[in-house]
């Protein structure tokens, strides 16, 4: 179960660029494409006419044409036209709010009144000059809740990505986890250690020494329905960490965009955005490369610990301090999806 | 939900030449082979000594062994022996009506004392010199039903075959259905178009000019249980369409022989009888080629719309003139189960 | 449905020797690992931290890492250490009763308190230089009970194997039954036969002549919970058969321990121990090729069978002559799981 009345990232401007594209959200079979004037729209994937799924279609003048029998679904989900047919009396199908902002496509899988597209989240790195940004998307079969509780609990990253960005000082460093309204904070920092060897690549990238202790944080930002952003990066030791001058740090942003398909399986959407060597797009490659890898590594512990979770559905988990953002952001997901119900069933109630 | 008693095409002749053929008909597992004197037989697909499917087995002297403990059984369902038993006792196995007929190996998957051979449809083109026929077999993860919506209701060429059959002025054509007893006739004529593709090789094939106006024709006959035989064909304008003399045209039958497999999955048994150029060989295969590609084009939108139906179960879909045939048949099809059930039940009922 | 309190061989040394090996036995997600001093150990597959598998871990210093937050496990089920962590009051996870011997590792998945060493069988043949042994896993999607049957009765060797130790001999020497005790031994002899190709090669892997009359013997043997040792061979014939001495004879045993997965799948451990030439290594090689293959030749018709019984729940099986062995081995079984589930009722009920 998440909310339904949120922005969720359904694609990105590429996967609607030659036809329209169906994806499951929120249990939602919706296709996407580009109506009238290039604007994104969203649909059931259901043609009213038989049943067909609308993005085996085509878009035509701004309407999504069903490749069945050529029944044209407009951007609002009322048939427009069809050949030969009177289409007045036709049933109309949900259309879905979406909006495309910072290179994604959002979509509002609830109720579509309630949607404002003021609530996007802010993404100060996009559109940017002064950063770059590269990135992925992963199939995932578990549910999202275990890859926010991933990301909120980096002390995996010393036994999923040992040769990567892992190493034994996360996990003698506890983390603080602090609740700011409806973001959840969990943040850690290391004193005087040794960059792992992809922080030691940035570095390089951004034309720093490597080979020197440095001091390393990682600030995860939870936030509703299912985000997750997390500040990271190295600094030379003693000049400041976090707040040292950009002269001695490699940092960046990685972006976690977890977007449910179904209770036990989501789409991730990963990407790192970066304020060094902004326009260097083969380090921006490289980058993107790097992490791909990272973070297919943890592809089947998820997907595992999500079997193992349902065949033994009634065991209870360990909530430890580390797991405290995870535990939190979870009771932030749960107090929305309540108080999603509660509206849902009127003042009355 | 499909008539059990009735002629279904379960396999062809090849299918059997080399053993025996396990296939599933209207959910029952049953086995085909050749008996004594070479004759077709049908059984349960299930050994009464430990269960063992008999499609894995062999034939030998006209009866089927089974190839786990060569129990034999006869073509009867009885056991007829088995090395060191005596078999008098042994529980019998469902012996299914079945028949060779036109090419085709035709089952009776319900009440076998209701089988009359002479319910068989009569193909008239087929073991006839001035007709040729080439065809193929596929198998849909789709029900039966959707298959014959999609022959009764060819408006879809224009979407799903355009590159082939498909050609706007079908979709300006309304199509006309009568009811006729059982039968269901949906028809369609255009006049004075330009031949698509596929009808430009066919006038070519039949050594007629291909590059002059036509009048086209589809005349899709729906007849119980599930068979759909297309009267399809062009004739150079003015010369009488689909009643045109032969030295004009070219047309032909297109055979649909749809079985079901289960009620989300279906064999279909699909070819093409023409009566001219019937012994040019080349211009058979060459037709089958070109018949299996556009048929093939089917099948992810019907496979798709299956999984779609599937994931709304209760909504409703549009009946609309063009769908008039499927309608129809469906109908037939109901009013068949009915009567089938009411029989079962007894004159008491 | 198995007994739990036995033992049953869960995997071979080898499987455990790089890491830790996560299988499902009795329906139970067990994790195999080589605990303190390289001793066998094996614990419930799911870390008590977050679910994780800890089959995807592994092995330092004889404790048990969770490849995902480093959580370290004991032999005994108990969390013995964790980064940054005290794990006093961790919750346990269930710790299974295992033995190394005779080149398999031995599980008891039911109650520890129950579990006793010296009910694992004894077997003559293992660790002893007058014999060789050979063998191999496959994994098959059908229930335990349905390989017992295949092995207590040899008839299918002349339909299955017709090829390779198959010959009509088999199926006119009715089998005699004996249930002796918890053991059930169905015995056949076939007197004055050519040998079958496995057996010839056999002979001359004996350096006896393969083109003169044998006397040929198969004596299985069931013991609970699933396990069936087969003593097999040929004679010269006119020696003594079974008692021939060794210079007129080729024997061995079938070795075939029967491992539930789930109620409708195994893990098969077959092999062969024979005691003639114990040390020629190329022919260990050359006949557990041999026996590979023919036993491969099961594997589609026992899962086609599974298949056949799941399709037709209710429907009664023949207990013939030739059952005798499988229908006795399963009411042991039943008997076993009667007294398991009494036992666990305690001495009220």
């Amino acid at each position: 179960m998440f909310p339904r009345n949120a922005w969720y990232v359904a694609c990105l401007p590429d996967d609607i660029e030659s036809g329209p594209l169906g994806r499951t959200i929120c249990n939602e079979r919706i296709v996407f494409f580009r109506g009238e004037g290039g604007k994104v729209a969203a649909v059931e994937d259901f043609c009213p006419h038989r049943g067909a799924p609308l993005s085996l279609g085509f878009v035509r003048d701004g309407v999504l044409v069903c490749g069945y029998h050529g029944l044209e679904m407009g951007c609002n989900g009322q048939c427009s036209d069809m050949p030969g047919q009177r289409v007045r009396g036709f049933p109309s199908i949900k259309a879905y709010p979406v909006e495309e902002r910072y290179g994604f496509i959002w979509v509002w899988p609830g109720d579509s009144a309630a949607a404002d597209a003021s609530l996007i989240p802010t993404l100060e790195w996009a559109d940017n000059p002064d950063w770059a940004y590269g990135g992925g998307m992963y199939h995932i079969q578990c549910g999202a809740e275990l890859m926010i509780d991933n990301l909120m609990d980096l002390t995996h990253e010393t036994y999923v990505h040992a040769s990567s960005i892992g190493q034994p000082e996360i996990e003698e460093a506890a983390p603080e986890t602090v609740v700011n309204g409806d973001e959840v904070i969990t943040r850690r920092t290391m004193e005087g250690i040794m960059a792992p060897p992809f922080w030691q690549a940035a570095l390089e990238g951004n034309n720093l020494a490597s080979d020197v202790p440095v001091d390393r944080w990682q600030i995860c930002r939870f936030s509703p329905p299912t985000h997750v952003l997390i500040e990271v990066g190295v600094a030379h030791a003693g000049h400041g960490g976090y707040d040292a001058p950009p002269e001695y740090k490699a940092s960046s942003i990685v972006v976690d965009f977890i977007t449910p398909e179904t209770d036990t399986s989501h789409w991730y959407f990963w990407g790192m955005a970066r304020n060094f060597n902004p326009t260097d797009q083969a380090l921006t490659d490289r980058i993107r490369e790097g992490q791909g890898k990272i973070f297919s590594e943890d592809l089947e512990m998820l997907e595992s610990q999500q079997r193992n979770l349902l065949h033994w559905p009634d065991r209870n988990l360990l909530k430890l301090n580390i797991d405290s953002g995870g535990v939190q952001a979870r009771r932030v997901i749960e107090r929305f999806i309540k108080e999603e119900t509660a509206a849902a069933e009127g003042p009355a109630a």
